[in-house]
């Protein structure tokens, strides 16, 4: 297959771009490098099944250009800002890099006539509650524009397979934990660490707990939803096994990088950022059903991805 | 209460205008005239508490400078694209009109401090269904643009309201009719008339149906809801009771306009449109239980809509 990665030079985008070609597709990845980075895909230039373009998705005129030359088959839009407390502070950031790039994806494809998308949309799009998220759970009332920007996202492509003739797959992330993460709450204690050693300093009150997912488990999750859907419109959760507190990473990312004197700040609060949901949980059956199963627990996740990260650097 | 009022020279908009006049607030329109007409507020230029500014709500310099000069304690944001059909050619428009609107409102209220807002929402969020439509129903998988931006601002109202200390009234509108109107079926019944008497011609096969609103019922939901509501987020349906057909609209319209001669065609298909949801159902119940009650069932809401418009000009 033909296929397009957006955002291929990112976290997640860098590895679906690794399994694609191990599985011998012909991959095009774009980035702007906003987020992503050149040495996520360092080894994988100069391999004749992989092209890659620096180029900013919301440039519509060098986008269908690549379109005219590629003749894509199916697109995965990977492209986006992954730092959802950013967000806070300027409302048009998500809608730009996570929704205006969707409808520039879109209307390439509609364009062009490729019918395929996979789109990585995110648990954010509930907003908060205490409910076990099955894909069609409602309300959906976002509390952070990341989440919004997503769940507008997520309704043009509604559009796009109802009524254009198009085919998507959505899956909604949790958060991912693995090496050449650009961000998140394992990356920014590394930083912190590496800063000062003394103390690592937490937002919020640590209780925040949350279902993590080593990266190798959620590009399973994204083939085994794009190889195993049947449906026009399909959506699917996926989420680590269990959960981990924000107060358990901390320990782990001092256990592996700090000294014995390290201390554990915390600076109050049920959230780190106004928009962070403090805790979700997700029903997966739907995935699971199509065969996806993680190999790793959310805290063995956190763990193995700290060895990664420090073994292979940021 | 010192309220703005966007689109406020369009058909529902200039009704709502009327109302808040009757019962003692200051209103202050803005209208860009794209589809809102001057004579919708003729009437109410020169009256003390009524100004009016020709401004395009997308002209962010231009809202904020109103926004400073005029001290708003609420926006009833009403300006949208209504011709839901228009949109199926071009993924911006709606994406502008609807959404972006929404986005430049919420972007003044925050700098200016503005807490209330009354949206304007509507049915096609929720796609193609047959179940009775609850507020929190689910899957939301709109098959139009028009749809998909209004869910694409209600995500963005929320998160204003759950993060940054706005209160906010979502009300979902059906169909409504009425003098005024500029666009619809009704509309444009009269309008194929107009213009050739001997026959109508009806995209579909008219058997779409859904409840039709009197705009009198619709400013009553309105009002109801913005007065009554207590949350923080609230979330509303209004509908017409019962359902009238398009080919009962037809042969209302061609008793009413047309002649003994005139022949109703029908196209065929099961809708008038890509996107459009042949037929649709309410639960209203949430909106009763505030003490809302409309006054004319549906069919009868098209029989008056067409007598009023017939006796008033379009």
């Amino acid at each position: 297959m033909r296929v397009l990665v957006t955002g291929g030079a990112g976290f997640i985008g860098s590895h679906l771009c690794d399994r694609l070609l191990e599985r011998g597709d012909q991959v095009w990845c774009v980035d702007n490098f906003r987020l992503g980075r050149r040495r996520n895909i360092a080894h994988l230039l100069g391999r004749s099944n992989f092209q890659f373009s620096e180029l900013d998705v919301l440039d519509k005129p060098g986008l269908n250009a690549l379109f005219a030359d590629a003749g894509f088959e199916a697109v995965f839009h990977m492209a986006a800002n992954s730092d959802i407390a950013a967000g806070g502070a300027d409302i048009r950031l998500d809608l730009e890099l996570n929704q205006l790039t969707s409808v520039t994806v879109l209307e390439a494809m509609l364009a062009h006539g490729v019918k395929r998308l996979f789109f990585a949309s995110t648990s954010a799009i509930f907003g908060e509650t205490d409910q076990v998220l099955r894909e069609d759970f409602a309300p959906l009332q976002p509390i952070s524009f990341y989440g919004a920007s997503k769940l507008a996202a997520e309704a043009y492509i509604s559009v796009f397979a109802h009524t254009f003739g198009g085919r998507a797959v959505v899956l909604r992330f949790p958060n991912v934990v693995g090496e050449r993460a650009t961000h998140g709450v394992i990356y920014d204690f590394l930083r912190k660490l590496e800063a000062d050693r003394s103390k690592l300093e937490v937002l919020g009150d640590g209780k925040q707990s949350k279902p993590y997912l080593y990266v190798s488990d959620m590009i399973d999750a994204i083939l085994v939803a794009w190889d195993k859907s049947e449906a026009y419109f399909a959506v699917y959760h996926a989420a680590g096994i269990g959960s981990t507190t924000v107060r358990e990473i901390a320990e782990i990312v001092v256990a592996a990088a700090g000294s014995a004197d390290t201390r554990i700040v915390f600076t109050g609060g049920d959230r780190g950022w106004p928009g962070d949901v403090p805790q979700f949980r997700y029903d997966t059956s739907r995935l699971q059903a199509l065969g996806w199963q993680p190999q790793r627990g959310s805290t063995d996740a956190v763990r193995y991805a700290v060895e990664r990260i420090l073994g292979n650097g940021f």
